[in-house]
């Protein structure tokens, strides 16, 4: 039986989530306008917990502590608190005083050990979790766990998100239903103040916690680290993958794997194009190189580019800012040997300009400013660097005056 | 004698430039807007010549020869041609064909030898030079070449810039009136690792080889590499300084070498400052650091984060973003020592927030808004981490609406 055997379907119905997890999310007035702001995973027991956090020097101390139970407690772990409005971040001790009291509470709330409670946070850097509100709506918080409540749980996480950013997968190996369920938030790798992305994933199949980790760590390389829209890190980024259940045959991990693969990549792809001011997802798929990394750096260096962005919010096919932007990411090719397409365009013939119709090229970066959510409103750029067998994508968005309004107009 | 009995003054007449050294700007027909698009700099015969070039892997082919005629031909070389309007780059062997048309051209018209020439070009990327026009205008720019002609070459090889880039600065030692003179032309795809720059620098203290090499690259990293109006780097990124004249006493160097730097300061400056939208110079320092590298990089980051653009832009004091954009920028420090000010105004103390009213801040900044070219124009942002001796220095502007607008409405 082979991998093709098996598709993933997307689910849209809000009542199917992984088997035995939990999800809540209310409204603790930790945010000013009332929305919701407080979330909760509850994970079966024996689930296994793997975790990426922010390359930043400056790390809240949230994410320091996650860090740490996820080394130490693999195995244990059973719920992660989640709030926005403020970041807990660059507040001195109080960061950590505050994850302290409030996972102790949520721990006698649910009737488990105060080491097996993660929280993370996201909102404003430099301001304290307002903590008496939070303590106060934890019976709440905990009474509201529901198969039916992950929306809830999805719309607490958000802070400056256009978008709700959910997704659920279900696929059915040897007659059993597997589905793979994630949430998350990120409008920009940082808001003003508002910081971060995180994101969460639970599944239903059984996985030991070395391949677990490593599953992980491959789908977060193709979709979270593979997504630009303004070059920034922040705080408190965070991305926790659970599973729980029977453990699966090794022979079916591969499916397994390219399930967070989707549901990762899809998240991913919700963060890039709710980017701030952003009128279209940018897709950039380099093939034709070396090694895979080599690609995903190319892409990355592409869709990071400030001048590339602003040329496609001005539906410009400026490829001469692309491949200034390959040949910018540090990573050698020979410009001969390099085709280049804009859509369906080709633009570049072994480095040599073809003739291409501008305008018609125009019309299509045009068509994608308007296009559905996600599907039509993608601009795509392929790059074949011919030179060897790897290929490799990420994805960002174009750079607008609403970027620049929205960033220069926010106050603290 | 120390170091400090020097000083080198600023010399605002324009036909005081180092002795030996002839210059000419023309207009060829190059540029659709007629402006002055064809620039000569001749030199004394056993000149030194050093070159520091774009880090992109996508080079113009000018680039390339330049720097190999730089190592060949040491103490032989004589001329630059400079061409702006086409970037000469990525048109396949046309750009190695136009390369060696207009050398070999210009050196039979001055009586040197076809190796002795360099050529640097910038302008639009994909594009051929019009070589006819240049070719045929090649006379008039060797009978214009002039001591008082340099101001028409700092003019003629700018393409989008705002305003003019040139510093001449003098000194005397031992009684002889020592000279540097700096030209330089750049405002968009501006990053570290030299842009869409070009900058030549003439000095008539004469100072070997294998040392000028090494004052050379020290000014560059204090200078053109301490830059980012926009993180891009370009195709054609070019800076290259030339000393000519009596040999000077080693005991000097250290003199020279902080005259070096005070041009290359003062054009990179100038750079940062006329970036795209640009309404102000940001200037971060950062000190108390372990090593002066980790310091520029930490500074780098600072003045490149789209999101410190962005605040600034506004008049924002968001100190967040600072700290966020420090600490992605891979190097460690300890958050709970670092001293944070803007302008005067300390935001933090020991990583923990200062008492300092905001709107004072955003009143700081805005007055700089409207200042002085290079004077009062000048927001300074200073971070002490308190953690070692070494310091660093970088410039970047502010991130507009302009810049948008510039970048997204620019055709090739």
């Amino acid at each position: 039986m082979s991998q093709s055997d098996f598709t993933w379907s997307f689910i849209n119905e809000g009542n199917v989530i992984p088997e035995g997890f939990r999800f809540s999310g209310i409204s603790a007035g930790l945010k000013t306008s009332k929305k919701l702001d407080l979330a909760l995973i509850l994970a079966p027991e024996g689930s296994i917990f793997s975790g990426t956090f922010t390359q930043s020097v400056v790390r809240a101390s949230c994410v320091e502590i996650c860090e740490q139970r996820i080394k130490k407690y693999s195995g244990l772990l059973r719920a992660i608190l989640i709030n926005s409005g403020q970041a807990n971040a660059c507040i001195g001790n109080l960061g950590s005083q505050h994850f302290q009291i409030s996972t102790e509470k949520i721990s006698e709330l649910l009737g488990i050990k105060k080491e097996e409670v993660l929280m993370c946070s996201t909102g404003v850097i430099g301001v304290p979790i307002k903590i008496n509100d939070l303590v106060q709506n934890l019976p709440k918080l905990v009474s509201d766990l529901e198969v039916n409540s992950f929306q809830n749980a999805a719309e607490a996480i958000l802070t400056t998100d256009l978008t709700l950013k959910k997704v659920v997968i279900e696929t059915i190996i040897e007659g059993k239903k597997i589905k793979i369920a994630g949430l998350a938030k990120g409008s920009g790798m940082i808001y003003p103040n508002m910081a971060t992305m995180l994101a969460f994933l639970t599944c239903d199949a059984g996985v030991g916690k070395e391949e677990w980790d490593n599953m992980i760590s491959i789908a977060v390389k193709k979709s979270f680290n593979a997504i630009s829209v303004d070059g920034e890190t922040s705080t408190n980024d965070s991305f926790i993958g659970i599973n729980a259940g029977e453990k699966i045959n090794k022979r079916f991990l591969p499916i397994i794997q390219s399930g967070i693969d989707i549901v990762c990549q899809n998240l991913a792809k919700s963060i890039a194009r709710d980017g701030e001011g952003a009128n279209c997802l940018i897709e950039v798929l380099v093939h034709g190189a070396k090694h895979t990394e080599d690609a995903i750096i190319i892409a990355k260096s592409i869709c990071n580019s400030a001048l590339v962005k602003t040329a496609i919010h001005g539906c410009d096919p400026n490829w001469g800012r692309i491949i200034s932007a390959a040949g910018n990411s540090g990573i050698k090719f020979n410009l001969n040997k390099v085709d280049l397409y804009i859509g369906d365009f080709q633009i570049l013939k072994k480095g040599i300009l073809n003739q291409f119709d501008s305008q018609k090229v125009t019309s299509y970066i045009e068509s994608r400013m308007n296009g559905k959510y996600l599907v039509d409103d993608i601009v795509q750029i392929v790059l074949n660097l011919n030179s060897g067998q790897s290929r490799g994508i990420a994805w960002g968005c174009d750079l607008s005056k609403k970027y620049v309004e929205i960033n220069s107009e926010y106050t603290t």
